[in-house]
């Protein structure tokens, strides 16, 4: 094993200890083994789910469908990347990784026993630790430093990545998974609703598909300007128009081919299945905060549709979104808008939350 | 053209005038031309779709994401098979019928030129009349005699077929559609959730495939004993145990590979949506009478499920449909287990309803 | 019916009467009807199936396990564009096209009525006529007038298409259609073989997927560049080096995801199924004069690889085709690198089949 | 580590030095580890890719497209069953298995991290090992012991199979992956063409997903007898009758939905190629003595086919065959028509390859 100078014992972190109970605390710093690397973390992205879990979402607590997903207290913090500052001799050998280069590690540690994980599945692990939310052993990365386990799928991050940007791999990657997913064709019509920082991924990673047209739908200005500056052929805002009848007109009647939601709001949902046409196809990412009440007479006996659920990053999203941003196909510089140092996390997490001038928040660690 | 002797001019129907107002009437019978043919009413089952018409559901006379779409008055019917008493030139040339014959035609009557029909998504058609529901031409089969349009997609039906069953050919073909979008392996575990006549003929059908288990759903023990018989592996009734933990013992936990929903009725979405394991499948054909509220993160952030529509026969369930009851290969005797004179339409109705008695009713004409 | 001034009779035609005997006729100009619609062609693309009718291919002319194909005599030609001189009421109102409106017809004339036209693959159709060899009444485009039938499927060009490059629009529209099937991911690693029309129309729509690399590959350097001028990541000659050790360099070892081949050469099935991966997906789409000689184990028990045809344009091909070059997405320009009057057809086909200076040879009509 | 009483430490096997010379030797018993399993073999089953090695088929020697597959000198022997004699501590935690019990483990030992192994392909594992052929460490089984690895996967075999039928496993499992690969629909024309062991358990996979005809094709009478017994609807024999044609009629003259091919011979490729229609799906099991010549024209620009190789048992064989053969829904007490003591290998090598009297022909152990 090999070690920098200067790793402490005790380090800050975000734990979350319930809904609404999110503490600024002291933590040890993790050891590792031979299999297993320590990262410096450089920065942690705020994802809207870290707000949910904070806000008592039942996806995250339990409630209706859902059973419990977090193991509190834990550390939040899953979109990350960090330098590495001890290794494994195994470790080392597996990834070619040295002290001080830039890594980042799937948010999800997959079991690699499991039927899912036996299948090649391992993004739907049953038995997985996710960074920051549901740990047996793995906090998140709303700390100083985070540890990559012997299951861990890590990634060497090229240096031509801006540190600063490093914390959208992960959202990236999961836009990634999302947009295979919807298996877009030249011919057609693709509507991405909800456009935060990953829907301004998805927006993006659709225009690379090259589809007859590409267009955004959000409430919020800022966002359906990024939106349009990334490509999207029209943007429209719910509030000051029917966007159903918009995305009619512009479809001969028939409705959008693909419609990849987002949003994470009901309204998104109700849209959607109105405005997809019949044989279509709605992809569903959101993390919601509520149930949504519709008549599923309209996914079966009348629009015969594909409803593509999409988790995280799939088999492809990292290498992928790390190939991306490399080669800059991707931009990420505009939709980070705002970073906060640890200790203003209130802060920082008011004004993710709030959305009207950020899209994604970053927590420097 | 060749005509039988003896058609009149008037026959008697049963039509629908608005929610809660069905009539018995008198209507003239159709006129047809050289690419049209008429039958002979044999019988036409009640579907849960036209009882739901008459109960005012929002998935027929609009509300919520759905859209009107019953053209009142109509005469109901679209289960139906015939005998041929007038044929024009052209379409005994093209079908090879003759006096006589059982025939049958979809249920949906396809324009033949919107993007749809140009794609060989027939029974997707836009511009569609359905037997029974969406006319513009298209008058449904509780009437003495029904026209098959030049449109019309026409199948003669054996006479190996008796004659009590051919009211099921049109459920049978949608189970066969629903089926097929199942997509049913070998290492499956499959739950049919509602075992009205469609969903007894998915059971038959999912068996036909031999996969692991298949696994019957529902609150009527006649239809749970029915679907025993019809090969079952297990069959469970909500009333009686928690169908979720049923079904994740038998799976070491997982939940069932594929879930096929044809309940009608939100519960069977909720504990579908719970017992379906992560990446499996469900397949949606119900027609409900209402909304169902659901957390949506679990079809794409929690087990990123594919949530498939299924709506009518696609474009093979009614050959296969014919040539499964013509070899016997499906059961449908069981199913039907009433047939009422057209006149006594309100009790007919009412049993179908009730169903605690009944499964599949029919309407003699 | 609407028709313009000064159509002649008596028009000069390509007629291909047996292998080796192509002759330059006088041939009636078509009569329409007024389901149909005649164009004064304005130039056709000779095709590589076009030199392979006229050097005895068995493709065309049968022998091994292909039939014959070709009904002689019959005008070649099936790319072509034309303007409308002449228009039936019903098609002008079916398809709103006027005089001097530029049209293009697909080359396949499907029947309608048999199982592949009522299952919506009209592309595959049993019966079909397709323009310029398999002809019941479809004579091809090297003639100064072609006619659109009842059952063709038109399309309006755009005048923002320029004239010369027109007859690319159904080479395009095949590659479109072989793209599609190619079903090309972010993460992959593509190789195009054989880089002629449909080859560079192919190289440039698979940029337009974004995969991780493009490469193409043929033996003449002219095609080469071109190729990399379209945007491929690296182009090689198997003349001057192995070009199945070079994909696996730039793959790990594992050779390429997928493989999609239309040179028409025996060496390039063989190159191809040494190069694709493992589980990857080898396209053809070639026309060949030879049989190829290879040990199908490689195809199952080796490397369960997915050998996936494409014919012609497919349900998308002409409307994505056209989209494409109305919006200047693909370049045509620099492939048509040669235009003839049809009277120096000889010199034409000599060139076309030459192929060291040329890529796509067209005739004026 | 639990061991039986009286594991010797020399063992005979039978072990291939080049094409052509197998011989009867003495080799170590293997050692085994805390993570590994030692088994006394019960017989293995003679392939006919066995005979093909010692045939000296290009496909395992290299040669054309392919690379050398074995790595000589190896003891033979892929499809098997054994005994567990000897157990380490963590297998047995891992797997539940105990001195005496029947366990079976899969033919290929995946490397768990090459680019298929994580992407849950492990059965195209570019570094494995396959018993009896591709060995680094994997002797096969026609010996008295063989040793399943830590990255073995292993499965328990049921007491409700007998003994005698347990070498029929693994090619029953092969089968699985064929028949899931096919992706066969109630509507299907399916033909399974060379009715060895494989094609006789494919010929009893395909009934089981219950399309609208099976049909076997073989030249040997035995054969065809026993397809008939296990279900097929048709046999035909090329030495009798023109199979296409046969085909043909059955069809309308459009051809099989699905051809699946294990005849190992070029014949029946072009025969597949002749008898699949348009759109249809060929499937190609094979393991073949020579190339096939023949025009590729007719993959993609006159049948745009979907060919399919199937390579082993994919993620689903080994669990699916082994449930099938616990609950005889497949028989193979037919197909196993000959045993030999080990020393009697040259005998038993000798009616495998003849065939003409034998099916399945298993060397006990």
């Amino acid at each position: 094993m090999i070690r920098s100078e200067g790793i402490p014992k005790i380090m800050k972190a975000l734990k979350i200890y319930g809904p609404g109970d999110l503490r600024y605390v002291e933590t040890p710093v993790p050891e590792i083994d031979e299999d297993e690397v320590l990262v410096k973390v450089i920065g942690t992205g705020i994802c809207a789910g870290d707000v949910k879990i904070i806000d008592g979402a039942q996806m995250f607590w339990g409630g209706g469908v859902l059973p419990k997903w977090v193991s509190e207290p834990v550390t939040l913090g899953h979109e990350f990347t960090g330098r590495v500052v001890a290794i494994g001799d195994n470790a080392r050998k597996k990834y070619g990784l040295n002290l001080g280069d830039m890594a980042v590690a799937e948010q999800i540690i997959p079991c690699g026993e499991c039927p899912f994980c036996m299948n090649g599945e391992h993004w739907m692990c049953v038995q997985a630790d996710i960074y920051g939310s549901k740990k047996e052993i793995a906090e998140g990365s709303m700390a100083e430093y985070i540890k990559f386990y012997k299951n861990s799928r890590i990634y060497k991050v090229p240096e031509s990545i801006p540190e600063k940007n490093t914390a959208m791999i992960e959202p990236l990657s999961c836009a990634v998974h999302t947009i295979e997913r919807a298996d877009i064709k030249f011919k057609d019509v693709v509507v991405v609703a909800g456009l935060g920082p990953i829907g301004l991924c998805d927006l993006q990673l659709a225009k690379l598909k090259n589809p007859r047209l590409v267009i955004g739908i959000d409430v919020r200005e800022n966002r359906l300007n990024l939106g349009k500056e990334y490509g999207a052929d029209y943007v429209f805002n719910p509030r000051d128009c029917d966007v159903v009848e918009e995305i009619k007109k512009l479809t001969n009647g028939l409705g959008c081919d693909v419609y990849i939601h987002c949003s994470g709001h009901s309204e998104g949902v109700l849209q959607g299945l109105k405005m997809v046409r019949s044989h279509g196809k709605y992809v569903e990412f959101s993390v919601f905060m509520n149930d949504t009440a519709v008549d599923w007479s309209i996914i079966g006996d009348r629009k015969e549709l594909d409803v593509i659920g999409a988790h995280i990053s799939g088999i492809e999203g990292y290498p992928v979104a790390i190939h991306m941003l490399d080669k800059k196909i991707i931009d990420v510089d505009k939709i980070i808008t705002h970073d906060f140092k640890m200790e203003d996390y209130k802060e920082a997490f008011q004004i993710a939350k709030d959305g009207r001038q950020s899209i994604k928040v970053v927590i420097r660690s």
